[in-house]
């Protein structure tokens, strides 16, 4: 292929489903695509069922693939996170040249986009490990798309990944989010929120199954009712679509019939294990990710059947207010979902050198992501009054928010525990509602026990120094 | 130094506070014990300050440490994990020969332990990863040791570290945990379920405090009263100690001039990190090791400061029974966190090949050990009854115990949700108890979610195989 051929704007290695989606979008919205995949069928294939939607340039070769390209050229690998990518980056090498961008729109884990981007930063290359979010319908008609990597290659790259986003009142779900792995973290933070989201909307759903003795087809009705309200987002949305759903087989409620075990593919792990590196407590996502671990330890579950119960069981009398007060817990522990979550991020944000801009994080993910909300223009919001802000949840509207919602969660959490119902996120979020504004928490003690059996020193609240006592001693303090 | 002077049966290099006191206790057994230190200083006073306890023989290099012991050599590495301790690996080797035993005492991560286990197998030697715990005290007069490696290698060093260890009813607080890093892993779960307890304690403790309005010395008494049944335990014990000391600068009590930021080292997060890899719900290591972290985020406790509360207040009618249900929820939730940390020994077991004997692992944890306690008798019991046991919590012992306090508990979790107070570990043990115990969970909804955004499919209650919804078209179920 010679030089005056290389005319595609942008190009796609990898076309299953979600590249395949991704190349037809860049086409659908007048970019020229060179596209390519290890097999040629499946490029063919492409071009053959949806050339008509746009400009497909196809290659053969991974050479004539980078030869296609207009420079600096853009290469987006969709391919399996891990070895796959790798071994993709090294096939690529070859014929790549100084400022050309590479980008990794897979799920890959944030350390090894540092790594990669460590790599070819050293070869003169870009490149810039990006979240993609939406599914294969996102990936084709507007996804929500967290680039990370460095300024210069968003000033050239950015406009295209804009265009092709979701836009949400005319606003792209694209920004730059920050220096190397900065986007792939930012979208594991986002699939850790999501567990939590999804977990704490089985939570209210299972409160209003056992705890009300509603049918599905009626939650789904309440939840379609609260889609139009402060909870308006996609999953409360499909939420309501799944409860109202029969199971054509049997006649019966769907939901019914699909097997209590969740599985997870591991952006809720790992986002949980970064918390515990970084010392902040998103104890939301944890118990989310915990939760569909525990709905799968089948022994465990089998040796538990019978165990004693000693429910109180729940006097419901207001069917009402017992429905809005589940609004309320779940619209709290959201909130601190989401609060620890943006933490999370800003923690990241210091230790990494990334200098993310949580409101505009918060801003992209209002359209073409699973987690897209109404709710999240509210987190912009308040970014935007502080951009420094400590804690979401105590800005000023989330703060109002759990206040007009406390007594409704703590009800909640409180019948959860007599009725015998689970409700480990919800009760997890109150736990730290509850701990994050105490004026004084127990921890005291805990450090107390510390120095006792290791030696391993205290502060106090009187002065500066840290200090040992001589418990198997005589009991005197020392300046440690 | 030549052959004939090969005569301590074990040496010990690396003579900090532990190193020094685990080298006294092998004299103090009528060891003759080889020392070596990278500063020769410390070596010498060692000798200088002890050496009338036994027959220490002290060496300035290495490599007259190593000709100093008898073969097959057995050679303690006592120093800080991760890379000081492969440093002295290193300069060992040229002096081990084949057959030899290299311990690491030292805290290492089991994959690190692993990965030196096969590098020394591959010499022809034994390395053996041990847990030690029992802080400087216990390493003097008798830890709780967890050593893993080959059985080759235990046959000659166990009957050693065994008359070291602590002893309960005559019982060695020592055995042979399982092959490579076993013995940390072990050593790691043992410090994960200590958090666990620790977290436990002082939620009592502020139960105690703000439900009750009781004075820590009053809660010293009460927590010395409970050392004297099921709770008997080590923790318990320093906790009453604790509580009943007064400040000498302020004439206060003690933990109240202590500053409320618990520190942690580690172990906790490995505990936690390690159980989310295994996808083994440890959620009551996991809400203690993320309390620690949230006692330590101060700019967000200051923003929260002052945060609406609408807290019922806690009416307590009657003391003794509040403290009797604190007492239960205490004992209930214990008995979750231990279950839940033996489950993740036995998910480790199968997933690493190690075959661990847990009701042997509780048995060497009786004595010697921070987490020591009566309790460890009637779980070494349980696995007595049924090797094999699928969840601790479900064995006749413990099931009886939990339906004893059961109501107790459910009262303290709600009672806390009312009053504010945040009880983040009783909460989510129970949590936990009701979500395993429960017929049907609300994770059948999660999956649906799952399929309905993700295509990630689902199974069912009704028949075998895998499935997927069309969603976004008809509704029609397929195979997958």
């Amino acid at each position: 292929m010679s030089a005056q051929s290389a005319r595609a704007q942008i190009g796609v290695t990898g076309l299953a489903v979600m590249g395949r989606n991704l190349a037809r979008n860049f086409a659908r919205n007048g970019f020229t695509v060179a596209v390519h995949n290890r097999s040629y069928a499946r490029t063919e294939s492409l071009v053959a069922e949806h050339g008509d939607e746009g400009d497909f340039v196809p290659s053969e070769t991974i050479e004539d693939f980078v030869a296609s390209l207009e420079r600096p050229r853009k290469v987006v690998i969709m391919v399996k996170a891990g070895g796959p990518t790798d071994a993709v980056i090294d096939e690529l090498l070859p014929f790549l040249d100084e400022g050309d961008i590479v980008v990794d729109a897979g799920n890959a884990h944030f350390p090894d986009t540092i790594r990669r981007e460590k790599a070819l930063a050293a070869k003169g290359l870009h490149f810039v490990g990006t979240g993609v979010s939406g599914g294969e319908e996102g990936a084709l008609l507007g996804p929500s798309i967290m680039p990370g990597g460095t300024k210069e290659s968003y000033a050239s790259l950015g406009p295209i990944l804009e265009k092709i986003s979701a836009h949400v009142d005319g606003v792209p779900c694209c920004t730059h989010v920050g220096p190397d792995g900065a986007g792939h973290f930012v979208k594991m933070v986002h699939n850790g929120i999501e567990y939590a989201d999804m977990q704490l909307i089985a939570e209210a759903y299972d409160l209003l199954r056992v705890g009300l003795g509603a049918s599905a087809a009626e939650i789904g009705d309440i939840f379609e009712e609260w889609n139009t309200g402060d909870l308006e987002s996609f999953l409360i949305e499909i939420t309501a679509d799944v409860l109202k759903h029969t199971d054509a087989a049997t006649g019966k409620a769907f939901v019914d019939v699909v097997l209590d075990q969740a599985q997870q593919k591991g952006t809720g792990r790992w986002t949980v294990q970064n918390g515990l590196d970084l010392g902040v407590p998103i104890t939301g996502i944890a118990e989310a990710t915990f939760a569909r671990g525990l709905s799968g330890s089948v022994p465990q579950r089998e040796a538990a059947q019978g165990l004693p119960a000693h429910t109180a069981g729940w006097e419901v009398k207001d069917r009402e207010s017992f429905v809005e007060d589940v609004r309320q817990a779940l619209y709290a522990s959201k909130i601190v979902a989401y609060s620890q979550g943006l933490d999370q991020i800003a923690a990241a944000s210091a230790e990494y050198g990334w200098d993310i801009d949580r409101g505009a994080t918060a801003r992209i993910w209002r359209g073409g992501c699973i987690i897209r909300a109404r709710f999240l223009n509210r987190i912009t919001e308040a970014y935007e009054r502080d951009a420094n802000l400590p804690l979401l949840l105590a800005d000023e509207f989330f703060a109002s928010a759990i206040d007009q919602g406390l007594a409704s969660w703590r009800r909640i959490v409180a019948g959860a525990a007599q009725a015998g119902i689970p409700a480990p996120a919800f009760s997890s979020s109150l736990s730290y509602y509850d701990a994050v504004r105490a004026p004084r928490l127990p921890a005291a003690l805990i450090q107390a026990q510390r120095d006792f059996f290791g030696a391993h020193t205290y502060r106090r609240t009187d002065r500066d120094g840290v200090f040992h006592t001589e418990w198997s001693g005589d009991r005197t303090e020392a300046e440690a």
